[in-house]
């Protein structure tokens, strides 16, 4: 099933005033007044589900048409956060009175707000901290909402304010390109045209009642793979990513992340993070920042949510696996990136004729390894070609990157069964060369 | 020599109000008191040229603090956009009072003012037409304005509406990823913390003189490589296309585009597009958008641009290249796509070691390399090797891909004083494969 989901961005939507919203929509045409464009693409596209970004500055903020709303004192955080939530929800009821999609949505649980941290000086609330911190949370928030499988993701970038469409935009940018590997993603953009403006108040009746504004497709993709380009502290991890970026097969199958592990990690940082905000008169200041591996690790653990959704990723990590296994991973993980997947493949299969050659061949090599034992490749590839190469003291990792991290003197490998088994002898030094690899000058 | 260049999207400027601006940047702190963020980062950036994107319902609209520009009827679209220009040029003299450096950008000409094609009804305009022009012409106009060399591209969102900054940072994100094939490029987006909002008149007065906005750096990263994913009609730039996605050196020698042939193209899209511009009652109706092909040449081009500043490509395209030439554009183009690099020189060395030890060896294939004569390099694979493989009538996409598009029987080899030179024996049947090896289903 390909799962829909519809993000929107917005400012403060105790300004917005109604207007007819049109949207044409797989063959289907669907209008709706309303003052905001929620409504008719919920008629419309009938997501799973909607994610809906607002920032925490719109606490104590006024609601329009309910001035009994008054301001609080906040004692934490969470309690500004769920004023806002509140005053959101409140506006989300109203709006849904026309959109009963909506109304079903926001009761059923499957639209989420995501109050995130924002910057500046109001009347109604000041807060400040750094201004990643909302990318940050943005990009947290997704890697756990987002589907692990195929999916069409709907943006709104009508309603949002200063740097939220674009930072949102690009989260999921990130995001999807991770998720194309191996699932079919579709991105598409929406933008309405604007609310007429300009207008005196005699004249703004009359046009907005004869006004139709459209929502418009400003993008419509299918999504590339597009691998993590940085690092994290953990060696293991960063690895990880290196075999995803460089095609390494079995270096993706020795440092496959633990998604627990890697939602500890993160977890334990956002508690770090709120728990250093601190509230004072009425404003709001976040005294930590996120660390430079923060988006790293929700990339990295969106990309193994993802892969965990597929069957042939839950034996992983293994310190062994089969040449079987090997191909599969290939096939499944490379599938678009169509001379990756090629050329690893042909890389494993010389290991598979090389041994299959050995296995059959008269002499000791032979018979060891008809007897199950576990042996350094390069001696099986001496044997069965009647070579004499050496094994190097140092890994050149320009050579390593050029066999797909399958270099003779440093895996091993093994028949059970009439499988051929393949591992590292010393998992450290891969890990440092497929960094090294990818991040270090060479 | 690095250049820097500074981007930034305009709403409407004549509504924006005074206050101090700050800003850190490269060791330094600069501070200054303006409607925009324009004077004091162009003060602290120093960049060799600053695009400013603007939109074309901005016609006619009042000047604050200068009432006496009437509004105009327009005859032509040009007219539209003359008075656009003029009336951002009036603001943007009235900036530079403060900031000597903005007055000699205006001055010597390095600030470009770019009129885009908007959408929408306000007081003083009406502008129909696709959404998606924007896009189109934006990228259109970076493809000419973005330096052709290494550069850092400083984007500020903080004065856009709507979809603006979205779509320039779309349009950045995809011709960057294309300079960096074989440039250096940095790529930061800046946004200011808001605008102090919410507060009476009398509040807001003190406010703003007390407070002093900052302007934040959102995203600062050293640009990967991105190669084009989409096609355009001509078989010839598509192959081009595929040919830097998948690393197949002499598709990319063989099918590089003419700069020139480029623009005409372009051009004469531009012209269609700005013909059919209709202009009445103070309405402007774009009757024609750009066609699915536009944004592909437009990219196209800027690579092309990028490309043509080295030396290396002065040459192509060519029919035919030497070893050499195929291999120090290996190392050029696909420098930071270590794996592809490694791996597509692999392939060539192979041919570069048949042909020598064919040309070494006695017999009549030998003997016609030694005179120079252009052969099917399947023939001389066959000698060399003492093998007796024949030519496939079909060329298999996925082989095709897997050798770098080097397949033994559709190149031809020729000895050259000491070079061996590398062709296509049917560059159509080239294109077609690319091409398929691409976009089609195999």
């Amino acid at each position: 099933m390909i799962e829909k989901v519809l993000i929107t961005t917005w400012g403060n939507p105790f300004q917005w005033e109604p207007i007819s919203y049109e949207f044409k929509y797989d063959s289907g045409y669907y209008s709706l007044e309303s003052s905001s464009t929620l409504p008719v693409l919920v008629e419309a596209i009938k997501p799973e589900k909607v994610i809906l970004f607002v920032l925490d500055t719109l606490a104590n903020i006024q609601i329009k048409g309910k001035p009994d709303v008054e301001p609080k004192e906040f004692l934490s955080y969470s309690e500004v956060v769920e004023d806002v939530r509140k005053r959101i929800k409140w506006f989300l009821y109203e709006l849904s009175e026309k959109c009963p999609n909506l109304k079903h949505m926001l009761e059923s649980g499957h639209l989420k707000i995501a109050v995130a941290p924002g910057i500046g000086l109001f009347k109604n609330i000041r807060v400040e901290g750094d201004v990643l911190d909302f990318y940050n949370y943005v990009i947290y928030e997704l890697s756990r909402e987002l589907p692990a499988g195929s999916a069409e993701i709907y943006l709104d970038l009508t309603h949002g304010i200063n740097f939220m469409p674009t930072l949102v935009y690009r989260a999921l940018n990130n995001l999807l390109g991770l998720s194309a590997f191996i699932n079919d993603c579709k991105f598409v953009v929406l933008n309405s045209e604007p609310y007429p403006q300009g207008f005196s108040k005699e004249e703004k009746e009359k046009i907005i009642s004869e006004t139709k504004i459209r929502i418009r497709v400003v993008e419509d993709r299918v999504v590339q793979p597009k691998p993590i380009y940085s690092r994290v502290r953990d060696l293991r991890f960063s690895a990880f990513i290196s075999s995803l970026a460089n095609g390494l097969p079995l270096v993706f199958t020795t440092f496959y992340p633990k998604l627990d592990e890697l939602r500890e990690l993160i977890d334990k940082e956002l508690r770090i993070f709120f728990e250093n905000i601190e509230i004072s008169n009425g404003s709001v200041k976040r005294k930590v920042a996120f660390s430079d591996d923060f988006k790293t690790l929700t990339k990295l653990y969106y990309l193994v949510r993802c892969l965990n959704s597929n069957e042939l990723f839950k034996s992983l990590p293994a310190d062994e696996v089969s040449v079987d296994m090997l191909e599969k991973i290939i096939e499944t993980v490379f599938k678009k990136i169509v001379r990756l997947e090629i050329m690893t493949k042909r890389d494993v299969r010389q290991i598979l004729d090389t041994v299959n050659k050995a296995s059959k061949k008269e002499g000791e090599i032979g018979d060891r390894i008809r007897n199950g034992e576990k042996l350094l490749y390069l001696d099986v590839y001496n044997f069965a070609k009647d070579k004499n190469l050496q094994r190097e003291k140092k890994v050149d990792p320009r050579n390593f990157l050029a066999h797909a991290g399958l270099i003779s003197d440093r895996i091993y490998v093994r028949l059970e069964g009439g499988n051929i088994k393949l591992s590292y002898g010393d998992p450290d030094e891969i890990a440092e060369i497929s960094v090294k690899s990818m991040w270090g000058k060479f």
